[in-house]
């Protein structure tokens, strides 16, 4: 077990305020950090925090979810059945660009003197903004403010103001607004410097072939598709200028950068200050020129509506977010500014994605290629399905629209039933490394696990008849086909990799076993109360899926069967069959810049060992809570703990989670707060490649599983554990459609339902309780 | 179990005879085959069996041993350790090419009308030979007989003769001989067609870089440098005719072809021969201008001496390997054409290969890139230490000139001691699937294996002092640091592979863990010898090493605490800790071609499967037979025997050999059969890629070890089970410098001593007998 204590920002450049992140000092050496944690977006569109002068900057990333380059993946030594296409998220055209020449001298914050200078991530508005006072080597004082939203109401919209004030005297001030494709303009060098798995590409060919353009006034359009996966692209930018100074404007275009210039014959403390919108549409069928259409048609819109109002807007759909997913922590002031932060990244990451996934780091970096993995549907999914129940929806239906290719890839592997890509952009299995991609067979029961909660949680059963009952018939029977029943009778599943990367194609993994047999009942479960209820669509269903009603027999027999590993000596559950039989890592010999070990030990150094790159038997304990019971749990965390390394982001919130259930409270404090800080406190060293999105779903989950010990199956209950320095826990949810404010503190829970419905019931450490539209139920904690 | 009968060549076309491997009729579609099994070859360069005209070609390889271009393996995906330079035999230019035009027509022999076509390759004379008759579209009769082969006696040099006689009339005659640097000259797409793990590479760049030629007469000398891995190659050709027809000579010069034409005025029945030498010198350190000397000098020398007296010689010298190296098979022709056929194949890839290994497949085609494995360890060595020691040495000495590498490679993956890479050229580990590579750890125990038998057969303890202390010394210290003391007080190794590649990265391989232990064993007996009798060399060792006497016993403590896994209850050795829990593979589901499996399984099914690609607990009861009795020989053989695909020809032998030893005589036979034609009869399907060295071996170990039943340690012991349709099987061999001959006959086991020294004792089930120079000792088999 290592210890790595989060390295904060300081509190006198970065200083705590419970609804903003800010910089009060610009920083080169920041810079890969910061520029991941101010970035903004909407779930489709996502721009990293890159200062407006469009340098310095680590990466200058903007994202599109989904818009992505393929590339055929070569392997050293083939095999039957490997991945064939790569996918990369690729930039799309950098809007943010707004250089400024005060008496023909560039600002460059690197070595501008500013007397005065504010950044600010608002989480309550939405918007990115900056105020500084540059003094220029001529003497002037300039001062500059600029704002930066990524429009939640309007999905491909992002909209800036640049306000350009010279105080005391004139000045000659240029501005050129630029929309810059960086993707084939630069060589991405900085991020390739060494080896590193996780990561991204660079491509030898050009990515991005330019397919017309458009001018018209301060507008420029342009229309892109990519060389290989044929994806479109149709972006633009258009201005409004407001002041009372005299300028004139120049527009250029080139294949890779479009400007619009603004020479302005500043006078003193007069204002100058521009609007700037860009637009974004992409397409894997539509021509481009169509796509410059629609982002032709949002531009006008937005110049119609003007800044202003879209800000108010922002600031509008940012307090509904607030107002049904907020989570308060009394009694300490940097920890809710950063569960602030953390929540506000989740509303980025998902709150437009539709018809996509979450990519693994939002659209925040370049991070694992902009890939979809697993861990959307068991550290986001949780949040979605209790605060945004429609972008939860949306991605259970992005998996079913997977289904024909995890079909055709469940045959490739010699399987029946659909076996999920273990990371994709367009569904396509692009995992490189088998042995810790496709091997991960536990998350297709992940999916079906989270479609269940999604169920629960919202009550919405419709998905299961649309778009769950083929999924879990698909999967259920990857299950049956994979696993085989031995000579003790039991069933079991062999050659997987589950959660935990650091052990590889093991048997009966006890994550996968547990979470295998929750898909087979749940499958069988659903099936039959299909075909009771909706004989039709049963009928369909049978048909489409060629299913046997014995099949169902053979699930729930499958299930029933299954082999759990389980130590008796011990009294815990092994990772794997075979876990306890390996030699144990030896931390001692380990010195702290052999982490993460996978950049240090060859794979099969790590492998043999007993050590953890994240929770896996753990992360069991947390997802299937009412299958152990406490003595257990305990005995296990107690085994496991020392020999996690926690070098995936996704360790700290399961642990976190199990300590504060079996009350090893400041195991559990410190795991949260290595999840809550991962990027502001860049514990994992990898910041720059983006936030790590599962990684911010897993601080809620902390929050709400762990210390206000919620769980829900069916009821609600809570059985929490403050941590002893905070004074109250409040968060909001929805349960079945009912929004629901719950306060701990450390000597009451209370209930308090905000609509005006009948009485709703929850279960405080046992005890039932009902809480009604004008009195909240509360139940004092001894 | 899968069950591939031979396709066996036609006796029509292919008659039987017990010297000589015969072709009656040029058959294109054979060609990928016949180019193989024609191949000449003497350890060192090696020339495939295409016909002198060039064209038409399934493969023109021309190598050296050794000689290899390196490239950067690109990961698909990165992780830390893996192998980095990928290395791969590059053809050396083609000296094969005699071009024939009579009236300006080519001679081409798919289309050419043949009367009379015979080619041989002699296994008594070291000769392939052509004879054949060409019928002109002009109506004439052209007789063309020509001799190629590659020198034992000259390890550089390859010699040619080429005779042309136009029959009953006179005609324009023109000859081109060329040098035809074919791998910058020719993509080798046919090679590349479908993925195949098992063939070889095409660059993208130019290998060999002309660095100066020299011409002079009929000779033309060219030196080259590989672009990556520098080395440098000379090489040249020249020419003797012989003929009372006149002619004029033309030489052309391009920097991948070299040509010397003949233009002969052919008088009728008058013939016209060239002879034509070929050298090769190759280095890693020397500039190619001083090896192009070196061939310039060769060719002096073959110039001077001509090819008939080079034929004479190389005859000379085959007849000294017959003497020391024959197995006579009585009683089955075809058997005993076949077997000398393999022999001769050992003696082509083996005889002057000094200072490197032996290629998986020789000289003679591209298959697994030239590279070394530990097949030669394996299957090899036994022919060599009781046929060729000297050879046997040189292989044992290239070992430890790779030991610091083997070092190096050990630290990487975390390990002291010394690592060996699993398949390499030039030391380096080059396999880029490190799960069937690096893995592979029991090569360093076979390392350790073929040492000690190589020792005990022929009484070299020098080379224990020498070079064999410490090639074990650090093999064991590998073993001791790889390994642990597990709970259960043994000692274990784990996530390593054995031999079977159908199965990876698995606890306790029994393979592995006896070799291993025997390893282990060996290097404690031989340093506590070696501090016994050569103090000063154990004190050298000690610093060289840093070498404690604590060690030893640690070896020996590991070694005797070595788990070894049995199932009680099946009575058998389970492969690995866990193969009895896989679950079994459906044979009945799987068609024929649908083998061999890895080019139509995901790994991921193949490793989940009880299913072997290769022998493996199987090769252990070969290889350490008094270890094992014949009870569980006998179950651990019908256990395995039905799992065994035999989709690597490394397999047939180890079976046959167990099947011989526990009275399966059938099943001993057909196995037998299928290492005999392995090549011969395409079994694998890819001859094409060049002839299984390693399986010759393997037939030359069935025979010995198999049906005469030999077993050596220290005496020679014999349990024969010559097969019910032999008469008798004879062969000779040296044990501790003394030449024998056996000769088992269904009545009588006779050993006879070929020098004049001693009496020599040796054990015939059981019974100790003595034979003296003048008595052959023979024992009657009831």
């Amino acid at each position: 077990m290592r210890r790595t204590e989060p390295r904060l920002l300081s509190p006198h450049d970065h200083p705590v305020d419970p609804w903003r992140l800010v910089e009060r000092r610009f920083s080169s050496r920041l810079l890969p950090r910061t520029e991941t944690l101010f970035a903004t977006a909407n779930g489709f569109v996502g721009l990293r925090g890159n200062p407006e002068e469009g340098r310095p900057g680590h990466d200058h990333g903007t994202f599109v979810n989904g818009f992505h380059e393929t590339w055929p993946i070569h392997h050293a030594e083939e095999a039957y059945g490997l991945a064939r296409t790569g996918q990369t998220m690729v930039d799309v055209p950098d809007p943010k660009i707004i250089k400024l020449y005060v008496d023909d001298e560039p600002l460059y914050l690197p070595h501008a003197m500013l007397p005065s200078y504010e950044r600010v991530l608002d989480f309550r508005r939405g918007v990115l903004e900056r105020s500084l006072v540059w003094e220029t080597p001529s003497g002037k004082r300039v001062q500059v403010r600029s704002q930066r939203l990524t429009s939640l109401r309007h999905r491909h919209l992002v909209a800036m103001s640049y306000e350009v004030t010279v105080l005391g005297s004139d000045a000659p001030v240029v501005i050129s607004s630029q929309l810059h494709n960086r993707q084939d303009a630069e060589p991405h060098d900085t991020r390739q410097e060494q080896f590193d798995p996780r990561t991204t590409r660079v491509f030898d060919d050009r990515v991005l072939h330019a397919q017309g353009t458009r001018e018209d006034g301060e507008r420029i359009l342009l229309g892109y598709r990519t060389g290989r996966s044929g994806m479109t692209l149709g972006c633009g930018m258009d201005h409004l200028v407001t002041t009372d100074n005299t300028y004139q404007v120049h527009r250029e275009l080139g294949q890779d950068l479009a400007k619009v210039t603004y020479t302005v014959q500043a006078r003193a403390d007069e204002p100058f200050r521009i609007e700037k919108f860009a637009s974004y549409h992409t397409s894997s069928t539509v021509p481009s020129h169509e796509l410059v259409d629609r982002a032709d048609r949002v531009l006008s819109r937005a110049v119609a509506v003007g800044f202003d109002q879209l800000a108010a807007d922002q600031a509008e759909d940012c307090a509904a977010f607030w107002e049904r997913a907020d989570v308060e922590v009394e009694g300490d002031e940097r920890t809710q500014q950063a569960v602030r932060w953390n929540l506000f990244q989740l509303l980025q990451a998902t709150e437009r994605a539709e018809g996509t996934s979450i990519p693994a780091k939002g659209l925040t970096g370049h991070g694992y290629e902009g890939h979809y993995f697993w861990d959307v549907d068991v550290y986001v999914m949780p949040f979605l399905a209790y605060s945004a129940p429609r972008v939860a929806k949306n991605v259970l239906r992005w998996r079913r629209s997977l289904l024909d290719m995890a079909r055709q890839r469940a045959q490739e592997l010699d399987h029946v039933g659909a076996l999920y890509p273990w990371r994709t952009i367009n569904g396509e299995e692009a995992s490189a490394y088998y042995m810790a991609g496709t091997a991960q067979y536990p998350l297709n029961a992940d999916i079906a696990y989270t479609l269940r909660r999604y169920v629960d949680v919202t009550g919405d059963e419709d998905i299961l008849s649309e778009s769950g009952a083929e999924i879990l018939a698909e999967t259920a029977r990857l299950w049956l086909d994979l696993g085989f029943y031995g000579d003790d009778g039991q069933f079991h599943l062999h050659a997987v990799t589950g959660p935990d990367e650091y052990t590889a194609m093991v048997d009966d993994n006890t994550f996968t076993n547990v979470m295998a047999r929750r898909n087979l009942q749940y499958a069988a479960e659903v099936l039959e109360r299909l075909a009771e209820r909706d004989p039709h669509r049963w009928e369909v269903l049978c048909h489409d899926l060629d299913l046997r009603a014995e099949e169902i027999d053979q699930w729930r027999a499958a299930a029933e069967a299954m082999h759990v590993p389980y130590d008796e000596v011990r009294g815990i559950h092994p990772q794997d069959a075979h876990f306890l039989e390996r030699k144990r890592w030896d931390f001692d010999r380990t010195p702290d810049e052999k982490y993460p070990l996978l950049l240090h030990y060859h794979p099969l150094v790590i492998y043999r060992h007993q050590v953890l790159k994240q929770a896996d038997v753990i992360l069991a304990l947390c997802l299937l809570s009412e299958e152990f019971d406490e003595d257990v749990k305990r005995r296990d965390f107690a085994y496991y703990e020392p020999l996690t390394t926690g070098d995936s982001s996704l360790s700290p919130p399961a642990q976190a989670m199990v300590a504060a259930e079996i009350g090893e409270h400041e195991t559990a404090l410190r795991h949260f707060e290595q999840a809550l800080y991962m990027d502001l406190a860049d514990v994992a060293g990898n910041a720059d490649h983006g936030v790590h999105v599962a990684c911010t779903g897993g601080v809620w989950m902390s929050l709400v599983y762990g210390f206000a010990g919620m769980r829900d199956n069916g009821v609600l209950r809570f059985d929490p554990r403050l941590p002893q320095g905070w004074e109250a826990l409040r968060f909001r949810l929805r349960k079945r459609d009912r929004p629901l404010r719950i306060e701990v503190t450390h000597d009451a829970l209370t209930v308090e339902l905000l609509d005006d419905g009948e009485p709703f019931d929850v279960e405080v450490r046992g005890k039932l309780v009902s809480a009604s539209p004008d009195a909240p139920a509360s139940v004092p904690l001894s």
